[in-house]
């Protein structure tokens, strides 16, 4: 069987079931390990601390396209993906170290630029680019591996419970938007091709959001890096749990709304807003809304504890209405990034 | 200026350049960072703690050929390289985080093979495999990232001194010659061809004697994997010293001495054979002699502090003689994986 047969998830799972198999009560590393494999990022008990490390790879190509984002956006955006994980772990990001895989033919120039802002970006959240490698390569791949720590409360994929509300962070749509601007299918005036492009070339890691989410007591959440629907899929995956989402009450960007169509559809199964999903009780979920300066929306309720762990989308009818196969998956249909750290 | 023009260490120290401008005293991140790019791994001071990060990238078609390397041998390789850079700095591997970039018609049952044989690595040195990501692409690329702490003590690769001895642990050679081997230069018999294979596909990092030669009081080190006289150079370039080595003396592996004539160009120059290069005095070179499992071999002395920091190397007569540009530089000339952290 090939991976495009089985598909990202399937993978995953294996690589899983694979590791779980070596995993001895005896070492002390596995001891250590509080989240591996399926989550944002892994959770690792140190002596008195607790560390969070995470990794993230963009390929030329598939992820980007040089004729579209400039070395300035991709330094930015390589770090920015690796800082949404350990945002939606409620962690801190410490440092970062960047392997590149670059051709020669490369501009010096072009590196200047990536590192330049990626700096910008790691300054703004007080993260270190400590190390790295570079290798010679055909094709451009950049992955980012972010290591932080976690005040002690952590957000997982898999402690939704039966009865909690879902939420999310600001406005969606806007990457998948930007997208579609960038692929050429519709143009804008400046202000708002500005917005739509770095709505998906620069977006901006929800890092204090996160942290001020497990300080309250919300237990789980994601960043929403494959879509919405997908991404709280993994959600119900992960906690063995079914999801009921009141579409219309899903927050599209206004710029979004007003100039695609297909909104809806954008902010559901686009992806790449790295806007944080987070699960919890009504009466917490009322703090976060005070808490956060950013926009919070109830979206939807944890409706079911066991099989068949679905989302459901339904209208304000409350009917409900079919959707696409969420998310991007690797290999069998399309590409994005997807974690399984 | 593309990168084939300025080549892999003058990006190196671009990077460092650029990154160096936004470090700032008041961010405790810049605080905590204890050795930053130009060594084998990160190092970073947490509380109490010391904390280790490496990566390390393998490109399908640049460092691997799959028509050479199994994919059990490549789940190893990707592992070993990541853990000889800790034990470069006499560290101890915690867990790991594996990032494949893979197209989707690989076969399921080759990724089951890759990481059931970097499971029996990481057991053999107490690492569990704590998550990575995966991404579709064109071309295999694998980034391996290790997380491990330190005793206190850390080999760095700045800290060789005027009048220390040069030594190496093991026999040199190996991995080179079972590249020229696997390219179908030559061939052998089954054993020597299978210690040959070994040598270059499943090199055993020499975590353990990195330890012990931190706990002696070892400050320099690095592992050999651009070549005995490129590593020795990034010794002598990071401690502004120059290196003097007697070729006749360097531990040529006999396999490859019996069997290839070009053995001392092999040794000197042919890399990852992950063996570990490390300067101290006399009394403590002793003391590692005894304390290694493994061979201990004295090559030369640190002989001048100042510039032009390089490698001579000399015959049994003490007369110099020329050598070829050391290692491997990616971009300009050929390429191997050197790191940046």
């Amino acid at each position: 069987m090939k991976l495009s047969e089985l598909g990202e998830f399937g993978l995953i799972d294996l690589i899983h079931q694979i590791t779980d198999k070596f995993k001895s009560p005896r070492q002390l590393s596995w001891q250590q390990l509080l989240v591996g494999i399926g989550d944002d990022a892994t959770v690792w008990q140190g002596g008195d601390y607790i560390q969070l490390a995470t990794t993230d790879t963009l390929v030329q190509d598939i992820h980007f396209d040089l004729n579209v984002i400039t070395w300035e956006e991709l330094g930015w955006k390589a770090l920015a993906v690796n800082l949404s994980d350990v945002a939606a772990m409620g962690g801190v990001p410490q440092y970062a170290l960047i392997s590149l895989a670059l051709p020669g033919e490369v501009e010096v120039e072009s590196i200047s630029k990536f590192y330049t802002s990626m700096m910008h970006l790691a300054e703004q959240f007080g993260v270190a680019i400590a190390g790295g490698n570079i290798v010679a390569a055909t094709n451009i791949v950049i992955t980012g591996t972010v290591i932080g720590y976690s005040k002690g409360a952590i957000l997982k994929r898999s402690t939704a419970r039966l009865g909690e509300q879902i939420a999310v962070t600001g406005y969606l749509g806007l990457s998948a938007a930007g997208l579609e601007m960038l692929k050429g299918k519709v143009s804008f005036d400046a202000e708002t091709s500005n917005i739509l492009r770095q709505g998906h070339l620069q977006p901006v890691p929800k890092v204090k959001e996160g942290q001020i989410l497990a300080g309250l007591g919300v237990k789980s959440a994601i960043d929403i890096s494959d879509g919405l629907v997908a991404d709280l899929s993994h959600i119900c995956e992960a906690s063995r749990v079914s999801a009921k989402v009141k579409i219309e009450q899903v927050p599209v960007h206004p710029v979004v709304k007003a100039n695609f169509p297909n909104y809806q559809e954008l902010a559901l199964y686009g992806g790449e807003d790295y806007e944080l999903l987070f699960t919890s009780d009504k009466a917490v979920i009322e703090q976060t809304v005070q808490a956060l300066n950013c926009p919070v929306t109830i979206i939807g309720d944890i409706i079911e504890e066991n099989l068949p762990k679905r989302v459901t989308l339904v209208d304000r009818k409350g009917d409900v209405i079919p959707y696409k196969k969420g998310g991007w998956e690797h290999f069998k249909e399309g590409v994005s990034k997807t974690k399984f750290t």
